[in-house]
């Protein structure tokens, strides 16, 4: 039995749940093969973190890998302490919707573990439909674990870092347990926290701007489900920034020019509308720039925050932010929580359903940003998939974002290196290996070599834009190439709306498999 | 200068707008080359028929074919002897984002008409974001012209069988010219009208059912941008009522099953959820199938309606639907006149930036269901391009309703036949060659083989079922054999999440060019 901290008793105000304490080990007992689990957490901030290493000791202490294994599902990535770990152990059986780590890439790269990707907005909801648990008899995940940083009198759970999927695959519980992470603040207060409803009696989700509250500041759970409480004392694992480069700034720079112009055209208001960002250096650039540049009173409408959001807020240009999760690094994290005052009221955390709404995207008119691994000159992006079949992370919230913003942009460098070749990846190609977002779903595409305006365009002469302003001066005339023979062999049989050459078209991308560089000698 | 018919005048309550009554002949002289035109109509019904085909019988007589080329809007097709017969005399230049024609398709194909398609809820609002006249001074569309069967005291439009993109086309319109089809009766009362907003100042869509009406009865315009009435006396042309076949009815006999099978799980209501169907032999089997089944109080989320709709509604099954068009054959709109009383109050036309909206099919939890030229082992589909680069009609509102609906499912038979091989296409590919759907997007597939739900499952998993359920049987050992060498391959070297052969994978497609049939000795 665990004995009631200090911390823990301030952070639990129904008191009855901590009847329920015990020490992660205690829960070992509730575990067998086969299950189907939740966890809470979303881009590696507020899962679960004490019971899921209990359950990794245990099975590398009895050599129980491969003979205990989970159906896992989590509003997209957790840490890497638990999640890849699990991978590294054969714990994981089936995960949903979104993973990030080298060893459970590496499992359903192997086919080992069955993972597919699913728009985030709609992972969440489809749970709640009972898609994922329809093979299974009563239809529940058997345990969902969730992390609080508080619960209140009612006993609802007081997410951290994150909102993701937590409501719903509590919803979907036949049993919780709860691990009160004491060692980082009480994010209470911060969460706009919505259930998921089922239709035919589904209403509006009445947000008109980034700041409009439509729920309550917990989530509320069956009391009778809880089987455990346990005390956490570490910290969201995080990593460091990925700090802007050269070739990121260029890019952030081409973008912002555009969005001034946009103004400047009428098409866009002098505070732009609500932004959303992916992940990673570019981002980072765009928002970096952002923060410099002469726009004021932005709002932001995403899914992740990540440190340069700390300069957005504190440049004052950032009016305010809505998101699910809030991945910080640790000095980020101490940032935050060092001024909290300052942020506090200017920023909001929903259920991934929420963030990621094509309805409230739509209607805000969001200017969407995301890196894909390579698009093709006709416009269509491959978000996940390395020559077609290598899983990398998932498609996230790129396809939320993209099919609803008003702006649909995506950025990337031209080019990738390789081992034998600093430019052997390009990434305009003549057609994605793997299409996660299409043709009729982008507006704009920009690489640090310039940007691509796409709207209004038909596909060949989105085919000249693209090449011209975004491919690499090193596979200009490749692409140009491929584009000329193609439209001349298809429009040769009546088939040249969107000219292809079906039995060359991954040349570029079997020749990077064989020689490591996209290079050919030619078509 | 035309006179006043008595019929005319019984439509037109504006008195002032007979002032600019006109013959089809006398507005000639507004048009020029290159202008912007957008046209009423959608899936060819409730377009403009006298001035399309004025125009067109001038550029014929005076030899003006190639010099006097338009950019042509519409909400989706219209009428062919207008449409078509300006692709005919090249009188086209760029067109979005739909069209029917065997000329149109041509041209297209052929690179004379710059065509591009997108998803129909975005393109209305696209156009009025000014997407499409960004590169014209005052980015307005020239003229729109535009069909009514009645005009209100106000001044306002009262469309007739579509409504379409009309309301964001005039918004749109520098000068409007409007025909005043007498021929057909006025459908006032039958549609809901609202017109398009821009962010930051966007509301929810107020609709929780199919019958919700949000708008008025009738467009609103600016009169002052009214150049010319004309009377029409012309009907929509459209075609015969495409008949269910054999295939069709085990297609949706599959379907039903599946239907009953999902109440039965608790998954879906008794009354199914508001649905959405496609245009087509199995969109009519389907319908057809559901008149006969033992659903009963069925609603309809849709974008058009066919003939099997008028038996649904006469079978007291069908409680009410919502959809942009109404698109009979010459017989289904007698039938549908001759008892206006009874279909009336089940019925209702919005414009397809609503009858398409995200918004409302995602918080309906629709059933959507519609055709692709091919899907492949994986899950992805296409919906609009053969062999990869030859354009069919478009997108359509596809995507809108697949994207967002609770069940999405598509259907085809699972082969097609060749001039030298009955079954010489496979509707199942190892991928296909154009990605409109993505696996991310799509629950369940249906051919008159079987039926595949894929919900939950990864993609090797998918591919599977795909293959055993929808696949035709002389394709099933080489599908089979594709995916079993794939993955063996993939695997090797860490990329088996979904395996492919990028060398070869489009080695069924690149024989049927080739050869007539999908049909290939060995991988």
């Amino acid at each position: 039995m665990a004995s009631v901290t200090a911390a823990l008793k301030s952070r639990v105000r129904r008191p009855q749940l901590l009847n329920k304490l015990m020490k992660a080990e205690d829960t070992l007992k509730f575990f067998k093969d086969g299950q189907y689990l939740g966890w809470s957490g979303f881009t590696g901030v507020g899962y679960p973190k004490m019971v899921p290493v209990a359950l990794a000791n245990h099975v590398e202490k009895n050599n129980l890998q491969g003979k205990m294994k989970f159906n896992l599902f989590v509003g997209a990535s957790s840490g890497a302490e638990c999640e890849d770990r699990w991978a590294a152990n054969d714990m994981i059986d089936r995960r949903y919707p979104h993973q990030v780590g080298k060893n459970i890439k590496k499992g359903i790269n192997a086919g080992r573990i069955r993972f597919a990707d699913k728009h985030l907005s709609m992972f969440a909801q489809d749970l709640v439909y009972g898609y994922y648990t329809k093979d299974k008899p009563g239809n529940k995940l058997d345990i969902v674990i969730v992390e609080a940083t508080a619960i209140t009198e009612e006993g609802w759970i007081v997410p951290g870092a994150s909102v993701g999927a937590t409501p719903e695959l509590l919803q979907m519980a036949d049993k919780i347990i709860i691990e009160v992470n004491t060692r980082i603040p009480s994010f209470e207060g911060l969460h706009d926290i919505t259930m998921c409803s089922l239709p035919p009696n589904r209403k509006p989700y009445l947000i008109m701007g980034t700041e409009d509250r439509i729920g309550t500041t917990a989530i509320p759970i069956d009391l009778d489900k809880v089987i455990a409480v346990v005390e956490s004392d570490r910290p969201d694992m995080t990593g460091p920034n990925t700090p802007a480069d050269a070739k990121s700034e260029a890019i952030a720079n081409h973008l912002i020019e555009f969005l001034e112009h946009e103004v400047k055209m009428g098409r866009l208001p002098d505070n732009l509308l609500p932004l959303q960002s992916g992940i990673g250096n570019i981002a980072n650039a765009v928002i970096g720039g952002l923060a410099k540049s002469k726009f004021k009173d932005v709002t932001v409408f995403t899914e992740v925050l990540q440190d340069t959001f700390l300069e957005f807020f504190d440049s004052d240009k950032l009016k305010f932010a809505s998101a699910t999760s809030i991945r910080f690094s640790p000095e980020g994290f101490d940032r935050f929580y060092n001024n909290w005052e300052n942020y506090k009221d200017r920023l909001l955390l929903r259920s991934q359903q929420v963030s990621n709404s094509p309805e409230i995207i739509r209607r805000l008119g969001c200017i969407a940003m995301n890196t894909p691994v390579e698009f093709d000159i006709y416009g269509h992006a491959n978000s996940t998939m390395v020559c077609g079949s290598g899983m990398l992370n998932g498609l996230g919230g790129s396809g939320d974002f993209l099919r609803n913003a008003k702006l649909s942009i995506m950025h990337t460098p031209s080019t990738r290196p390789t081992s034998v070749d600093p430019n052997g990846i390009s990434c305009v190609v003549p057609m994605s290996s793997h299409v996660d977002q299409t043709e009729h779903d982008l507006d704009v595409y920009v690489t640090e070599q310039g940007l691509a305006d796409l709207r209004g365009l038909c596909p060949r002469d989105r085919a000249e834009v693209i090449i011209k302003k975004c491919a690499h001066p090193e596979y200009q005339p490749l692409l140009k190439d491929y584009l000329d023979m193609a439209t001349k062999k298809c429009m040769a049989v009546g088939r040249g709306h969107q000219p292809h050459m079906l039995d060359k078209v991954f040349k570029m991308h079997t020749n990077l498999m064989e020689k490591k560089t996209m290079k050919i000698d030619s078509w």
